[in-house]
């Protein structure tokens, strides 16, 4: 009954890499494409990815290529990108690419400057392919190791995407079905912003229940917005709402919350460390969804002040603490 | 306009040493009771709380009492009785108790052996006063330090809760007004048996993937029983829900989760530390209700396998894990 996919994995990051170990627990043929040549060889030949998960061996099953003719045979192109370089990929190999290639997106962003989402993306180089989105609680490297994850599998198409939860599907690996993929992505998206914050007050020394406090109301403030552009509110609840929340704002392994530990302690942001955190494009692209929409995100603003126009963290804490009090 | 109640905190453990601490920056008259003369003694004197918050400096207008007439006209009630303490508390003393006295109960639990909520208790000794539930992310030095706090204050009695929210509110504690007090009490006691199971994680080594979808999955089961019992979806998402599930689960600080992760290192249960911890008892009284309402369960019936029934813990995961897929 389970189906058995040929599966492309665009990107070697730690997330494609991991994501291709699962996929191959999963007894799918998996093939990572990374145009980092030195990279592939070391997946082919040392069955490593010695760049982003150092010491931990991959099924020699797993092919490595630079050459992006080898995914165009296969069932499925799984895009590991970094969000912000979705576009960018799209530009240089949408050519290459089947229109019925069916598309699985896990990266969580919204495009700098325009607003949009992964999925409003694809379709203008690609308007036929059937998208999914894999999104939610997920550190690459429990997924390496072989610790328990869950994960929600959102797409529109409802026969394929169930087919695909079951075919992803291992032990220690098991993707849910949804048919909201909006809610999936804002979910996903979104929680990098609530991260930086999160590690702003854990920096500042804001305790335990500040933490909590902020997480709970900033929750519903991306759900406000994730409804607005046609969310299901109840997906802001699910593996790709909270549980991917919680992760992020919980653990010192998420780059976001580490961020913002150290704004917290006073650092300054350069431009060298940004590109790895997805939260301050988010925050700056959320601004311009909100103010589209007219939705009140004043927790996600404060993070965008800080981090994109070195607002003064004291004065914006101090600012969202003194707003006045309403009903849940 | 903010009303200045006088208030009387029944029970003068780490909360509601901390509560009293709150209400008397919100400028209330505090009164706190104890059996405990020393503490009385010590909390008159000294004005520190030597047994449960020591090292923390209470106003010296806080006020301490063995003497329950002391209590009698004050304004309001504040319990802060363990939960299983709260019917030997009022089998003694709801005598003393006038019926126009409104209460606010501040314990998480769920009574042993009834499977009855705090707010179900209270009615048989005193069936008029007017009851609120104060609950939400709050440990009690967090409090006591003035770290920003906020919490629900549950009331169907619409205007006596929001005067009551004004009147308990300062800078760094903030209630926020909710009609739901079987959602409130409902997210306070459960998230103690989630806090069990996320430490048993934590202490087995099975990373952080498999808490933040433990947890998620988690909530959706509190969430299905508090339904069945009355309660709103939505409080499950407030600070009562969700917020004080992420503070329990996501910090050592709580008993109930330290409990699971030392369970998760192969420790067994004695009967010594068991009174501490509320989420054993709530385990088992949960139970119950899940039976009588035919509520699926399975993460609270593992705990409950395993805390009150020598469950082994491998098999009891395992079997967790291996649960149908469906979807979110």
């Amino acid at each position: 009954m389970k189906q058995k996919y040929t599966i492309g994995v665009v990107g070697a990051g730690a997330w494609g890499t991991a994501l291709a170990m699962a996929f191959s627990r999963a007894q799918c043929e998996v093939t990572l494409w990374s145009l980092n040549s030195g990279l592939v060889e070391a997946i082919e030949t040392r069955h490593e990815n010695t760049f982003r998960l150092p010491g931990i061996s991959l099924n020699p099953l797993i092919k490595a290529t630079t050459d992006f003719q080898d995914l165009k045979p296969l069932d499925v192109l799984v895009l590991a990108t970094p969000a912000q370089k979705l576009r960018e990929f799209l530009e240089n190999y949408s050519a290459d690419i089947s229109n019925s290639t069916p598309l699985v997106l896990t990266s969580k962003g919204i495009e700098l400057g325009s607003g949009k989402l992964l999925t409003e993306i694809i379709p203008e180089y690609l308007p036929q392919n059937p998208i999914a989105i894999l999104s939610g609680p997920s550190f690459a490297m429990d997924v390496a190791k072989k610790l328990p994850t869950a994960v929600t599998l959102a797409t529109t198409h409802l026969e394929w995407g169930q087919a695909l939860t079951h075919a992803f599907s291992s032990q220690y690996f098991r993707p849910y079905y949804s048919a909201d993929m909006i809610g999936a992505q804002m979910g996903g998206a979104l929680k990098n912003v609530l991260a930086i914050a999160s590690g702003i007050l854990q920096g500042k020394g804001f305790g335990e229940n500040a933490r909590a406090a902020l997480i709970t109301r900033g929750l519903v403030e991306i759900q406000r917005l994730g409804v607005t552009l046609g969310a299901n509110p109840e997906t802001f609840y699910g593996l790709s709402g909270v549980g991917d929340l919680m992760l992020s704002c919980y653990s010192e392994q998420s780059r976001n919350m580490s961020l913002g530990i150290q704004l917290g302690h006073g650092k300054v942001l350069s431009n060298e460390e940004s590109p790895l955190t997805e939260g301050v494009y988010t925050a700056a692209s959320l601004m311009i969804l909100a103010k589209k929409h007219q939705v009140e995100m004043p927790i996600c603003e404060a993070v965008d002040h800080i981090v994109n126009h070195n607002g003064n963290i004291e004065t914006t804490i101090e600012r969202l603490l003194s707003r006045p009090l309403k009903a849940e």
